[in-house]
C-alpha cells in the first residue's frame, strides 16, 4: 500500500487541505517524505456523524462477525510485510526487532479480542426465571448483558506505534465491543498510522462493515482532539501518553453537556522494593535486571521503573555499583522524537538538581535525539521532603532510594500517587517480615508483581494496565487484556420479555 | 433508641453546633420536634480522616465477614420497630405500609450482600497459571480480584428515606465493597436517618469494624456535601436526586486534583409505548395499570412513567378516556415537602403553557403538600419540537403523546436522552412490525420492560437501574442489584505471587 497523506473518513479520503506536516526520523534527525494533510473540521464532523450511524447497524452484527472483522485486520497488517516495519522503524527511531515483536503483539491482542466475544459470558449476561406466585408480588423475569457504548475517540501514545495505537488495545476492545473507532493519529508516526487505517478499511470493507466504522484523523495540533472528544456522537475516549495531555481530555470530556468516560493512560513511576534478604541473595543480577528493564526501548516504557527502594547495606553497595556500571556500557540510542528527547533532558536536570541527590551516572554527550542511561540516589529523609522526586521522567533512568531499614518502604509508599504497577522482591522470610507494607501494595497500584520487573505487560485474561489517579484517570478499568472491553460496555436488563421479543432485541 | 440530633463522627458524636434545622411534616403542615445540628468543618474534616484510616483495616477484613455487619445492620433496623416507622411516617406524609414495604426492602437489600459476598466469584478473581517455557518469552502467573476503591460519599433522596438513603443500597454495596461510608443526611428525614445511622453504628460496634467505617453528617446547605466531596480521602460518591444537583456534585469530582467517580442516578421520564395491537387488546386494563403506576408514591418515583406513545385509534381515544377519569378518583395525598410540592406545580405550568398541549385533567384545589394526579396530552409533531416536554416532572403527571402511526415512535425515542427504563406493551404481531423501534431502545435506556410498568425495581442479581446520561453521570453501571457493587471496585493483578505472599496480600 501507498501512503497519500490524508485522512481516512469511513470509506472515503479526506481532503489534500493547505496546512501539512511530515515524520520526522529520529535516527538520522530528518524529515521523512510523506506530506500529511491536517483534517479540516468539516472532515471531522463527517467522521464523526458516520461513527454515529455506523453505530446503529455495526451494534446489531453478531459478535462472531465482529470477531471474523478483527482477524482479518490481523490479517490485512501482517499483509502489509516490510512496508509497515521500514516505515516504522523510520518514524520511532526503534530497531526492526521491535518493530516485529509489536506486530505480533498487535495481531496477537486482535485475535484474542476475537477469541473472547465468539465466547458465551464474554457480554456478562446472566438470567434470572419469573416467579409468578411471590408474595407480596411477582417477581419479573430479567436478564442483563452489556452492549456497546457508543462511538470511541481513541489517541495513541508515540511510544508503541502498532500495540497502543491505530490497531491497538484500544481500538480492538472497542470495535470487539460493537463500538465504532475514530483514531486520532500521532504527530510522531503518521505513516504507520496510515498503513494500519488502510489494512483496516481493507477488512471492514472486505467483511462488508458499515461505512464509519472506522476513521482516521491527523492534524498535528489540539484542535483535532478536542473537536472530537467535544463532538456529541462520541461516547467514550481512549489515551495513552502524559499527564497533562490525558487530564486536558479528561476536562473537556467532563465539561460536555453529556460528559463521557476517559480513559487515559498516563504517568508512573512504577516503585521496585528490594527487601533486604532477596537483594543480598544476588545483588549482581538484579543489577542486570534491572539494566535490562530501564533500558528496554530506550526507558521509553509506561512501566519503566523509575524509582528503587533499597535499605543500605554491602548488597545494596554493590547492588548500586554493579548497576552504575551496567547502565554506563549501555550504548546511544534514539528517542522518539526532540521532544521526548528534550523532555529527558529537562527531567534529568530536575533530578540532578532537586538536592541532596547524588548522581551516580550522567547522561553525558548525548547527540540529536539520542539518550544514554543516568542513575540518581537520594536517601528516604530527601525523598520525603521533596515532591521533585515523586513524578515521571520518561526515558532511561532509575532513582535509588536509600532507606535505614525495609520497614521504611512503607512511608515512601505512603506518599506516592497511584501507580500502573508496584514491584516487590522478596524471600518468604521478607515476605513475613514486612506484611504491611506488602498489603499497602494494592491500594497504589494496578498490578502487583514479585520478583519480575515491571516491563513487559502480558496481553491475557487477568491483566491490570490502569491505577488510581494519576497512573489514569480511571483506576476502575484496564486497558490491557481482555477486561479493557469493559470500559467501552453498559449494561442493560430485559424484564419480561417475551420469546418473539427476545429474537427481535437480544 | 432516641434522636440527638448531632451528626454521627464514627464512634462518636458531633458538637451541638449553633446552626440549626427541623424536620417538617408534609401531612400537618407542622415542624417536628428535634433540632438537627449542622456538622462543623473541622467535624466533617474528621468524618473523612477517620474513614481514611478506617479503610486500611476494613478492606482487609474477609468478605464473610462483612457480610456479618450487613446482616448486623438489617437486624438492628428492624429492631428499631415502630420508632422508626412512625418516624418515616412523619417525615415523609408516605403511608404505613409503604414504610414498612420500604424497611424490608432495605434490610432485604443488605442481605442480599451480605450473601454475594460470601459466595466465591464476587470479586470477579480468576487465574492463569505460568507458562515458563513459553516461546520467545515466558508467560507469568497472573491473577485478577476487584477491591475497594475507598471511601464513599453518599447522598439520598427524599423519596426513598430507607432504601435509597443512610442504610440504602449505595451504603450497602460500598460497605460489601471494603469501603467505608460517610452519608449525607438528607435534610427532609433527619430522624429517620438518625435513627439508621445508630442502627449501624450498634452493628458496626458489635462486629468489631473500625471507628470511622461510618459517619453520618447533617447540614442542609450546600456547605456540608462540598466539603465531603472535594476532601482528598474521598474515593468515589453515590447520589440520588434532581439532575441539577447530580450534575453540581459530578462537576466538584472532576475539578479535583484526583478526579473521582460519582454515581448520580437524576432524572428520567420513562417512556411507554403502546403498541397499537396490544392496546387494541385492553385499553381499559391498561388505562388502570397505568393509573397505579403513575400514581404510586405520589408519583414520587425515579422510575414514574411521564411519557406514554400511543396512534390515535378508537382504542387509544378510549384508553385515554379511562385514564383521566381513573387519575380523577384518585385522592389528594402530600408530597415529600414544600420544595418537592412547589416544583411538580411548576412542572404543570410548563407542560401547560408548552403550546398545543391539551390538559385533559388539571390538578386543582390542591392544599399545602397535597397533590392530586393531572393528565396533558399533546401530538407527535408538537412533543418534537418542543424541548420543555423532553424532561421530566417529579409528581402524579403524565403525558401522551398521540402519534399518526406506531412507526413513529421512533422519531421521539431518537429525540431523547438516556433514560432509567422505556416499557412496551406489544403483541407478537406488534413485535415483528416494529422490530427497528424496538432494537433502538436498549441505546436508550438501562432497562427495557414488555408488557410492563417501570415502578417497582425488583433488587436482584440481573437488575439495572441506570441508564445514559443524564438518566445518571454515568451509564456503565447500575444502583440497584448486585451489580451496584461493581461501582465501588477498582481490579488488581498479582503477578507471580509466591505462596507466602498469597497468603499475605490476598
Amino acid at each position: 500500500m501507498k501512503l497519500n497523506g490524508t485522512s481516512i473518513i469511513g470509506y472515503s479520503r479526506g481532503a489534500a487541505s493547505k496546512s501539512t506536516f511530515h515524520a520526522f526520523n529520529p535516527a538520522t534527525g530528518e524529515d521523512l517524505e510523506t506530506a500529511f494533510y491536517k483534517a479540516e473540521p468539516a472532515e471531522i464532523e463527517r467522521a464523526c456523524k458516520l461513527a454515529e450511524c455506523a453505530f446503529l447497524a455495526y451494534r446489531r452484527i453478531r459478535p462472531e462477525k465482529r470477531g471474523d472483522f478483527l482477524r482479518a485486520i490481523a490479517d490485512e497488517i501482517e499483509a502489509l510485510g516490510d512496508t509497515l516495519l521500514e516505515r516504522y522503524v523510520a518514524e520511532s527511531g526503534l530497531p526492526a526487532g521491535r518493530a516485529q515483536g509489536e506486530r505480533g503483539r498487535t495481531c496477537g491482542q486482535l485475535r484474542l479480542f476475537a477469541d473472547h466475544i465468539s465466547q458465551p459470558g464474554w457480554d456478562r449476561s446472566e438470567s434470572e426465571e419469573a416467579q409468578p406466585d411471590r408474595r407480596p408480588l411477582p417477581k419479573p423475569a430479567t436478564r442483563i448483558r452489556h452492549i456497546g457504548i457508543g462511538p470511541v475517540v481513541v489517541f495513541g501514545p508515540s511510544n508503541f506505534p502498532l500495540a497502543f495505537d491505530v490497531a491497538g488495545g484500544d481500538t480492538a476492545s472497542a470495535l470487539a465491543a460493537g463500538c465504532p473507532v475514530i483514531v486520532k493519529a500521532h504527530s510522531s508516526h503518521p505513516g504507520t498510522s496510515e498503513l494500519v487505517g488502510q489494512a483496516i478499511v481493507k477488512a471492514a470493507q472486505a467483511c462488508g462493515m458499515p461505512d464509519g466504522v472506522f476513521s482516521l484523523i491527523f492534524g498535528d495540533g489540539r484542535g483535532a482532539g478536542t473537536a472530537l472528544v467535544e463532538h456529541p456522537s462520541i461516547k467514550a475516549v481512549g489515551f495513552t501518553g502524559s499527564e497533562g495531555a490525558g487530564r486536558a481530555l479528561f476536562n473537556l470530556a467532563a465539561a460536555r453537556a453529556e460528559p463521557i468516560p476517559v480513559f487515559a493512560e498516563m504517568s508512573s513511576i512504577n516503585p521496585v522494593l528490594l527487601f533486604s534478604e532477596k537483594l543480598a541473595e544476588d545483588p549482581d543480577g538484579l543489577a542486570s535486571g534491572l539494566t535490562g528493564s530501564v533500558t528496554l526501548g530506550v526507558g521509553q516504557f509506561c512501566t519503566n521503573p523509575g524509582l528503587i527502594l533499597v535499605s543500605k547495606s554491602a548488597a545494596s553497595e554493590s547492588f548500586v555499583d554493579g548497576l552504575a556500571k551496567q547502565l554506563k556500557a549501555v550504548e546511544e540510542a534514539p528517542m522518539l522524537d526532540k521532544g521526548v528527547k528534550a523532555s529527558y533532558v529537562d527531567g534529568l536536570d530536575r533530578l540532578a538538581s532537586a538536592g541532596r541527590t547524588e548522581e551516580l551516572l550522567k547522561a553525558d554527550g548525548m547527540v540529536g535525539c539520542g539518550a544514554v542511561p543516568a542513575l540518581y540516589k537520594t536517601s528516604v529523609e530527601a525523598f520525603l521532603s521533596n515532591t521533585d522526586l515523586w513524578t515521571e521522567v520518561f526515558g532511561p533512568v532509575t532513582l535509588i532510594v536509600e532507606c535505614e531499614k525495609d520497614s521504611q518502604f512503607n512511608e515512601v509508599l505512603y506518599k506516592l500517587g497511584g501507580q500502573l504497577t508496584v514491584s516487590f522482591f522478596a524471600t518468604d522470610g521478607d515476605v513475613s517480615s514486612n506484611a504491611s507494607t506488602l498489603q499497602l501494595l494494592e491500594t497504589k497500584a494496578g498490578r502487583v508483581i514479585q520478583n519480575g520487573w515491571p516491563t513487559g505487560v502480558e496481553v491475557c485474561a487477568t491483566m491490570v494496565h490502569g491505577g488510581p489517579y494519576p497512573a489514569t484517570t480511571d483506576g476502575r478499568f484496564t486497558s490491557v487484556g481482555l477486561r479493557a472491553i469493559d470500559r467501552f460496555l453498559r449494561p442493560v436488563c430485559y424484564q419480561d420479555l417475551t420469546e418473539a421479543a427476545r429474537n427481535t432485541i437480544l
